[in-house]
């Protein structure tokens, strides 16, 4: 078995989408299918998806969420109530027109995003205060129809969850749109070691139908920006167009209040761009399908198995393990794993077992450390610790190196034109300035952050007085 | 609050199909929704197909099967491919014709069912005996353009696992196919307390494209059958269809065999129609999304609500439980639960502290036993045991009662006019045999049973030679 063979990607720094495309491919995480535009999610990505799903499922869960499962189609007229919504949507939805051999008598899209399925339900079940919160949401596929299309960060049919909440006030809705962002950016930022940027998006960049929405923005390796989560407040807006009531508390009619908010399997497209390297995919501890992978050397030698399953057998009991006792070689074990991004590799071989150790390979650094075999499972259990730490420290001083601050326009263009990355900018709030930065340099507003600084007085574009500090990037 | 307003559901001998109607909106497990044929799985229910969901992925796993994910869409040609199979399923499909306001060059369907993709793919990645067997399975919805449906039993969008398996060798395929007819049968007698029969579909019941359909055949508690889950044998005909080829032992190009086996959300319409009353659901402990409920009684009094918190506590440990502390009445929410199905009832109150004791209340047959406060939690797990077997003891026994033996064509006409049940009968193995009875009686072929019996020696139909003992039954 020829190492190489497994390990030979394009070089990220050669060229950015071709390693990506390569990782995808050799890590066996997606494959193309017959369908134009549409993913096959194989083995290790789902079970990685999975792992994602059950983390924040659990999330949800703590704060009082509970799962529905609604239709995968939304009737023409019903998309139509929301004018911004429809206006928004329609434009790239898949249509339904034939059932069997019948025409319909109206068309029927696939789910794009659902919030008009929850209101239509929102309006049968909402009566009273009492029936207040809603807390729903739901893992499901949706369908939007794109041009150019890539795995995990934009394809026709992708996988997430939406959450969609009804609440008695706005100032509980507003609450509800902050709190499922920041639970967004604690498993992003803990649990995928991915540093991001909580705020919200401008007018122009805020989503149809929504009175504001609010994202947190990671910045991939290569430079460029991804939306990783968003959450949207929606006011009454739908709740008005679907009619739907509720009586308050002083016996009056009231509309509720609304929010959305989801999170994809573009995720898996962040975790590939921020941590894999030029020998594959880099995965995170919590979310790894393989946590530990032992890699017993010169088993057939002495005792080596035994030692190697008993230690398989004792870590499993925490973590996910596996022991790969194939007719491989050594090296072709180390660069599969490595390819398949296993977190920490544990090699234990007849040398090492005469001196009672173990050798730990991380993989996001290749520390290599020889540790007892005494208190394995400690040593082990740090090293996911450091691990952990370490990519995420390792992510946030790239996005520390690659954030630029442009106090004029000419600096802007040229930052703009010559450094990949983010770049923080003051805004005077106009669409205009927007639009015209976007012309000039293809970068868009990421969001106005949560945590605003003040660069300088003035417009970066137009010169006039700031209202706002906003993040600028060139975007997947 | 009225206990009445709660129970008010038709009685279940008096109109069955009102009182099913009645229970899946009263239990609130889905809701009709805007779009034509498919229904909203309301929060309940969806807590139960989760659950039903872990425990079948799990039994799954433990055989070596991986999940993944497929695209929702079939191109035309793709659905094609396989002649039986298009036949089958093309009158029942959804087509995608327009994308965004571009009309597509070739039609998709939504998949009814997914074996052209899995094919598809599985013609990309097999190459060698060493890929063999690919164990692979996903969980999604699928549409089926229903004219009649209802809720969970037969609706346009439902939502199912399918699991797609090649194989080297028939026998290895054959073997699989079995295995997992046996798995099925084993959740849904040992974890849904629903007694089934195990058997082989007659070639005019079995699924479009396979060799062999095998079935697990539940009677519901108004005498019609249900097929609960299927398992299909392909040999290679789909292989052959999509080209799929691997190296084996011999280093001969060979075709592998394939499977595939399916359990859908019409699962929990078995679990209503066969355990519910009417009182509601009466739902297995396995499943159950809350599978104990304590209701403290008078809580405002001395420590009964702090006693039935630490025992909330206590069994949270081993169980999903809820106390429910609100306002409403003892009686009321004895009738809510009831109509949940929450298999056991834990009541405590004053008077119960005072004698160091609490209540069960069994929700399938309403036994109540008092027990003492000291070894509640034993006593609990006792219980649950002993509901789990009651409830398959009394769904085996009305099973038994109804299923009849029809010797002759005339007695078969009178059972299947008369007694609502399943009919053994024998059979010459003719498809003109199946189709005459269904046409006198609208009684199906259910199964050929794997334990056949030697009723008599000729058809019931024909009086020619029989080969085969059948179930017949009518079916949702």
């Amino acid at each position: 078995m020829d190492k190489k063979l497994v390990k030979s990607i394009t070089p990220r720094e050669e060229d950015f989408t071709q390693w990506y495309t390569d990782i995808v491919k050799k890590a066996e995480l997606s494959s193309y299918s017959s369908v134009r535009g549409c993913m096959v999610v194989r083995p290790y990505a789902t079970a990685l998806w999975e792992n994602i799903k059950a983390n924040l499922d659990s999330r949800f869960k703590k704060l009082g969420h509970v799962n529905v499962m609604m239709p995968m189609f939304i009737p023409e007229s019903l998309l139509q109530k929301e004018k911004d919504h429809v206006e928004g949507f329609a434009p790239e939805v898949a249509w339904v027109t034939h059932g069997g051999n019948e025409k319909l008598t109206e068309r029927l899209c696939v789910r794009p995003t659902s919030e008009t399925l929850f209101c239509d339900h929102y309006h049968d079940i909402i009566e009273s205060h009492r029936d207040l919160p809603k807390l729903y949401n739901q893992w499901c596929s949706v369908v939007r129809w794109e041009k150019t299309t890539r795995p995990f960060l934009r394809t026709m049919e992708f996988f997430w969850q939406e959450g969609h909440t009804m609440h008695e006030t706005k100032d509980e809705a507003i609450d509800e749109t902050r709190q499922m962002l920041n639970v967004y950016a604690d498993f992003v930022e803990n649990d995928l070691s991915i540093p991001v940027i909580k705020g919200k998006k401008t007018d122009k960049e805020k989503f149809a139908g929504a009175e504001a929405t609010y994202t947190i923005e990671a910045l991939m390796h290569d430079g460029k920006a991804l939306q990783s989560g968003t959450s949207h407040f929606f006011g009454d807006g739908f709740s008005r167009a679907f009619d739907i009531t509720f009586t308050d508390r002083n016996n009056t009619l009231s509309y509720p209040f609304q929010t959305s908010w989801g999170m994809s399997s573009r995720i898996i497209g962040a975790i590939i761009m921020t941590h894999g390297d030029d020998d594959g995919l880099v995965l995170p501890v919590e979310v790894a399908p393989i946590q530990v992978v032992i890699v017993p050397i010169a088993f057939h030698k002495s005792n080596v198995l035994e030692k190697a399953k008993a230690l398989e057998e004792k870590l499993s009991e925490k973590y996910r393990v596996k022991l790969d006792d194939s007719d491989n070689t050594p090296g072709w074990k180390f660069a599969e794993y490595e390819m398949k991004g296993v977190p920490l590799r544990i090699e234990i071989g007849p040398k090492d077992l005469e001196k009672n150790q173990a050798v730990l390979v991380k993989r996001y650094n290749r520390e290599k450390t020889f540790v007892s075999l005494e208190n394995l499972d400690i040593k082990v259990e740090e090293a996911l610790n450091e691990i952990k730490k370490g990519m995420f420290e390792k992510a946030l001083n790239r996005r520390n190196e690659m954030t630029y601050v442009a106090k004029n326009y000419d600096e802007f263009k040229q930052i703009a034109a010559e450094k990949p990355g983010l770049i923080k900018a003051m805004w005077c709030g106009d669409l205009a300035c927007e639009e015209k930065i976007k012309e000039d340099t293809t970068c868009t507003s990421r969001c106005i952050p949560f945590e605003e600084e003040q660069i300088t007085d003035t417009c970066v574009c137009c010169g006039k007085k700031a209202k706002y500090m906003l993040y600028f990037g060139k975007a997947y």
